[in-house]
């Protein structure tokens, strides 16, 4: 005979196998391996028993459970550059053939000779135009080709292995211990939105709906009797700092329960978030790990992180500390 | 003893408990009471079961499930005028006492009069204006607010009910079905994107962040020291005709599987939607039910339907006739 208990345990087997529950969830395995014990995992920890504890007084209904994460540097590297910008250089490069003007043209020269501190000189217009000369011209799905594409076979300098693996393995399993407890996990990322969206349902687990980002026009037309969406030279929406709630606003339509960013870019993110009524966390990555990653934060130029040092732990923000808390930091 | 048939059946029953399965497609109810049998229901359950059969050769995994809808004149109705203009015009009356000049001044006076030719008569930038005079300057939650106590007391002046009752029976059941078949339903609408959030995911169980519409720009500041997100009087975003499949794919970055519309601002969205590979589904609704709803197309003010009827049919879209298709058109 089968107890209540079997069955229930059997049924709850059943639903896994359904992929209708997390194996975590039922089996109680613990969902942040990589985590050490210290104030930010339990910090975590308590704030989702908090907020999905039925009856509980800080208890949130699912669908209002919005968690939204900053991508450069909190949920892959940033460094020794953004990968997008490095993405951006190898375009310049593979596009040259059909420009022969570029190799005596600023920023593309410096581009052309991998000379970061000549791109720089030519300011935030230089970086436009060479975000536009790479981003714009083709269609929607001509350009998630071309991502995807470079992202298979591109390597991160240091690390040398394709940049998709250059993903903080805490961070995967935050992301799903989120959605095992019915959060809808959301990326916010400075970084351009259809540059995300070709890789971060199959690394992240975050489907391209959720997906925020900044953005190039489009415009819809028929191109040879085809319709697309074709990419514009011209910026649609700018997705920092005070853009970061604009764009969650826009797109999400509610404020989220759980912020989770690593520089001044994401100050306002957290400072929306954490200003809502009833339980909220917000968190900031510090970089603080020169042997397993990288050292920085008040100087950097990709990543600058000086207010949130100063202002997050009187806002109540958790400081994670690559060093004290993670076990480890890449995948396998 | 439990046979295994038995503890599957409990397992499937405790999944339902668990609100895990739609109860409709455990128990084979009829999953769309509300439509006649006809060419229409036959089209959309025939797709449903294409794109959903495991291993046959239209199967969609559901991820890429996406279902997108109109909302005036699809999902509720649009007639007398749209719901969101009887919204303007009430708001007008509302603010007229901070504002004694619009009684002489256009397109106030004619909206305060309820004269709505008057009002078209001022043109595009008349509605503009109207438009920005009663949506702007608030904060995001001061006018989520607004507009749930206006829906709460509001009524539809033929039917004499709340406009969130003025909705389509069959489109609530629809929604229903495609979810329990795994979809992702979207709103995709010319209306406003604050105006349609507070009511969705209670009507039609869409939530804000599956809501896609017009928008006027805002931004994020400190209000009396604390965070808001502030309306401003200017466009944003126009999500109509063109702008519908720039609005998807801006928010969605997915081509949908089905798309259903009303009018000849649903056109490009269809096309869209139908012209990607695959299984894909388009679907006009025509209202040519005059004695239980309003009959319409060609030279409506509101949801004009022309090109959709013309050119409908031969691009394999499905018209569905209010009055064949629907055993009753509003809820009891």
């Amino acid at each position: 005979m089968l107890g209540l208990r079997s069955l229930v345990s059997r049924a709850a087997g059943f639903a896994v196998l359904l992929g209708l529950l997390a194996p975590a969830a039922a089996e109680g395995a613990d969902p942040l391996p990589s985590w050490n014990e210290g104030p930010a995992r339990q910090a975590i920890v308590a704030f989702v028993e908090r907020v999905t504890k039925p009856g509980g007084p800080d208890f949130v209904a699912p669908p209002e459970r919005i968690a939204v994460f900053d991508n450069d540097g909190t949920l892959w590297s940033e460094q020794p550059m953004y990968v997008q910008l490095a993405f951006v250089l190898d375009r310049v490069q593979a596009l040259a053939p059909q420009h022969p003007d570029w190799k005596e043209k600023e920023p593309f020269a410096s581009a052309l000779r991998g000379d970061l501190a000549g791109v720089a000189a030519s300011g935030e217009h230089g970086l436009l135009e060479l975000m536009m000369a790479t981003h714009a011209g083709n269609t929607s799905e001509e350009f998630a080709k071309i991502v995807t594409d470079w992202l298979a076979t591109a390597r991160h300098p240091k690390l040398a292995r394709p940049y998709t693996e250059c993903v903080y393995q805490p961070m995967l399993e935050l992301l799903a211990y989120l959605r095992a407890n019915g959060f809808k996990t959301f990326i916010v990322s400075g970084g351009g939105i259809e540059f995300m969206r070709p890789f971060t349902e199959r690394v992240y687990g975050v489907p391209p709906e959720q997906v925020i980002g900044s953005s190039i026009q489009t415009r819809y037309e028929l191109r040879g009797g085809k319709p697309a969406i074709v990419r514009l030279p011209a910026v649609d929406f700018v997705d920092d700092e005070a853009g970061k709630p604009v764009g969650i606003h826009k797109f999400v339509g509610r404020r989220p329960l759980l912020a989770f960013g690593n520089s001044d870019g994401d100050f306002e993110m957290l400072e929306w978030t954490t200003s809502g009524p009833g339980s909220r966390l917000g968190l900031l990555l510090h970089h603080d790990d020169g042997e397993r990653e990288v050292a920085y934060d008040r100087t950097s130029i990709f990543g600058k992180l000086a207010r949130g040092l100063d202002e997050g732990p009187g806002r109540g923000w958790i400081l994670v500390g690559m060093k004290r808390d993670w076990k480890r930091v890449f995948p396998d």
